[in-house]
């Protein structure tokens, strides 16, 4: 049985993702494995690479996307303090404050990088905070002993943006379109819905 | 508790609406509740409605959808004569001949419209057959009781044509726009990987 790392692939600005990202480790947990969290940027990126409009803007689909998340979090109790068609934020401070410190992580599953990642999802779409706004991300990350002026220092180095840039790339190399988008031993699982297919597709070593 | 009947929306040219069809009658029983078949146009009217390219045609995306069939196929144990990327049949034969069948049901949930959809669908899916061929059609449809005359002079019926594009244009008022969609009281459902939320939707009578 592979006890490599599972890759969960989404985007900050993505509501799936972030309801697959309060459950994901501990489904991997279930089976032995852990998790590397992997933020791109499927609104200004991938999209375009596959020649679609945002998904609320397509017709008939973006209505569904609306009310379909509204029935997860009712389901689930979540309360969500910002709606999917309210104007996204930007999502570049998130997703390169998220690489930045994902590479002084001595272990990639298990670091400040995610805790990051889950205080940002958190504030974003529980507490309705302007995640692209860099005043409010310090105020989001300083709890977690991240420095503002660090995080400054970092949001404006263009090694971290090509990082950035390189993520998303190897992203779009193995496949990824969605969020949430797990990857487990080499095999795609996309969205929110078949997260219980990636749980038998685990406890069965595939099929 | 709502005895409604259950709408499933599919296409006949689609493998998840092939199998979803193979198990939706039973969840919805399980429920004591029965469901009308619906089928529609995904491919030739309901994306371009949406503004999209026929999905296997999306990169990325189109990948993910033929390794999503095969592994379900693989985990159902269905064997499958046909592959996503072949060349679709032409889906109005099939599609007029279902709702002139409807046309002539007693009970529109258990009826010999529904008897040939199953026939076509197993025909078109598991053993490779062009139901858009009208010989190959009929010769699928003539155990059922089916005259191949009757057929034929419906399939030219300028009646049944408009029949087609009044429910293709009614799926659509109602924001259908996949295969398989179901409508549940009012509550839409796309896509497979959807049917364990339909069983927790109706079992719970919704939320």
């Amino acid at each position: 049985m592979s006890q490599a790392p599972l890759d969960f692939y989404f985007d900050f600005i993505s509501p799936f993702g972030y309801f697959a990202s309060l459950g994901i480790d501990e489904l991997a947990a279930r089976h032995g494995r852990r998790v590397i969290w992997r933020p791109m940027l499927l609104g200004i990126s991938v999209l375009k690479v596959m020649g679609l409009k945002p998904l609320l803007d397509t017709p008939l689909k973006g209505d569904y996307i609306e009310r379909s998340v509204a029935r997860h979090a009712r389901l689930h109790g979540l309360e969500l303090r910002r709606r999917p068609r309210d104007t996204f934020m930007n999502p570049l401070p998130p997703a390169r404050a998220y690489y930045w410190l994902l590479a002084q992580d001595a272990d990639p599953t298990a670091g400040l990088a995610k805790r990051a990642a889950q205080a940002i999802y958190h504030a974003y779409w529980a507490e309705g905070r302007d995640m692209g706004q860099v005043d409010e991300l310090a105020a989001v990350l300083a709890p977690l002993g991240i420095a503002e002026a660090d995080l400054r220092d970092a949001l404006v180095d263009p090694r971290i943006a090509q990082g950035l840039r390189d993520a998303v790339d190897a992203s779009l190399q193995r496949g990824v379109f969605g969020s949430p988008f797990i990857i487990a031993d080499g095999e795609p699982f996309w969205g929110n819905e078949t997260l219980p297919l990636l749980d038998l597709w685990l406890s069965r070593g595939g099929w």
